[in-house]
């Protein structure tokens, strides 16, 4: 296959990376990247993250066989990417995408598509690190990490997306794009708001050395509570413009939940606490081992 | 030090062994233990972590000279606990404590202590694992972990109080049981409602296909956020029945951010959103490393 990866990152970088190296003679891969930055082009080279990558399409050979383009972007890019590739690429070649949400982008990625006689299918590897850059960079980062795409009429270009994911070892999930931002919104995108609340609330406290204390003695529970509240501030808040909807509906679910303990706990009613925390001890085990 | 030790559980049985490790020919230690349960006192001398242990503190040998009594029950059996065994105790021992809660426990305590000539001080060993009972005792499990310790007038009860925890590594922190209980509400108690209510929010999902999905995609972020919500269910009971004054209070202030982020969100305030995370990413240093 050859393959273009568009947005030379954590995750382009590691797609490449993982095709790459299960390129074989009888089933080669022959991958070409686009970076904005003429480092990131030299050091995915390197690494063997690409054959070649360069800053523009016009100085990658041979990019009318191109198979798939994978766009790596942030969030934002995505569509204004496309719209900028499409026109410079040969007709059935097909795009994804690797971006957070769906509904937002598949719509109109598909529509731009159609134009110049390609296909667009929806894709959400859920895989990543801490860090990003091209030198974060990891093997097998999808390795039996869930990936969704979005469904699509035109079934070679579906089959086509399903196994480029499987190929680096994700399971597939097919599921239309609002059922993916709901889900995703869900387990995802609302815990960061959750999350960063907290943080939000206790430097609320007034009192210094309250405050002091509280610093000195978090531990374990607060990290793992308050981790994705501390991260990537742009991409909270892609998250929150691209999926608003969704997002909104899951926080004000979740503003029920949070005022149903709140009154048990102002009513003195501890056995229903008990028996809340215990639901949630063990609904728990649907989302994680 | 003859150091009596009522409740031999994680903290209780981790503590005997840390400190039995310590004892030497110049500074010896002597541990007695207390247990409902004969096996676990079985248990508890069988791996050292106790000189001797019993159900019935008459069975122990020369309580008379005992320094401190330590009580690691749960916090609703600390005070049961010392009005059982004070008249069974020597003038001049002291009381401490390890429950998560200060206010509801210390001024109470101190009353019984005082009836019969004894001290007591507050503790509060920020320390555990996801594992209880004697069979999860750890060695160093205190190790550069934060112990805040009550004030009292008892400089002498204090002074002792503070060289046990620091003996097996303890960073110390005085603090009043109300300036105790509101920073641990903030960093502890109250995390573990905003986390439970996640879990609840996320069940509520009507759709059988995204509640399905969104427990397929659910990862780090998720198993992160979730993790203090889907713990003990009693412990997490306890800590509002005992507490419940400061965890509301720090419920209502993280409704109250919760809902200026909703808000921003809604009022589609981006570049506002973006600076709310950019804050509490940085202000998250303040709190874990």
């Amino acid at each position: 296959m050859k393959i273009g990866i568009v947005g030379l990152g954590l995750i382009g970088g590691s797609l490449g990376l993982d095709l790459l190296a299960q390129s074989s003679e009888s089933e080669p891969n022959y991958i070409w990247g686009i970076s904005r930055s003429p480092d990131t082009c030299k050091q995915a080279e390197a690494i063997a993250a690409v054959n070649i990558a360069s800053t523009n399409i016009q100085n990658i050979p041979d990019v009318a066989n191109t198979d798939i383009v994978v766009i790596c972007t942030p969030i934002a890019s995505i569509l204004p990417t496309i719209q900028a590739l499409a026109p410079q690429l040969p007709q059935n070649v097909i795009f994804t995408d690797v971006g957070s949400v769906k509904a937002a982008i598949v719509e109109p990625a598909s529509k731009i598509c159609q134009q110049f006689g390609q296909g667009f299918v929806g894709s959400h590897p859920m895989a990543g690190t801490a860090f990003q850059g091209i030198s974060a960079v990891e093997r097998n980062l999808f390795q039996n990490r869930p990936c969704v795409i979005t469904p699509s009429e035109d079934q070679a270009a579906l089959a086509k997306v399903r196994s480029l994911w499987q190929s680096v070892g994700m399971q597939i999930y097919e599921a239309s794009p609002e059922d993916h931002d709901r889900a995703v919104a869900m387990i995802s995108h609302a815990p960061v708001m959750v999350s960063a609340s907290l943080i939000a609330a206790c430097q609320q406290e007034s009192d210094r050395s309250v405050l002091q204390l509280a610093q000195n003695l978090a531990s374990s529970g607060f990290r793992d509570t308050s981790r994705v509240g501390g991260g990537n501030p742009e991409l909270g808040r892609l998250m929150a413009e691209y999926n608003q909807s969704a997002i909104l509906r899951s926080l004000y679910t979740y503003q029920q939940s949070l005022q149903s303990v709140i009154k048990l706990i102002e009513q003195n009613q501890w056995a229903e606490l008990e028996a809340f925390l215990a639901d949630t001890q063990s609904d728990r085990n649907f989302y994680v081992e």
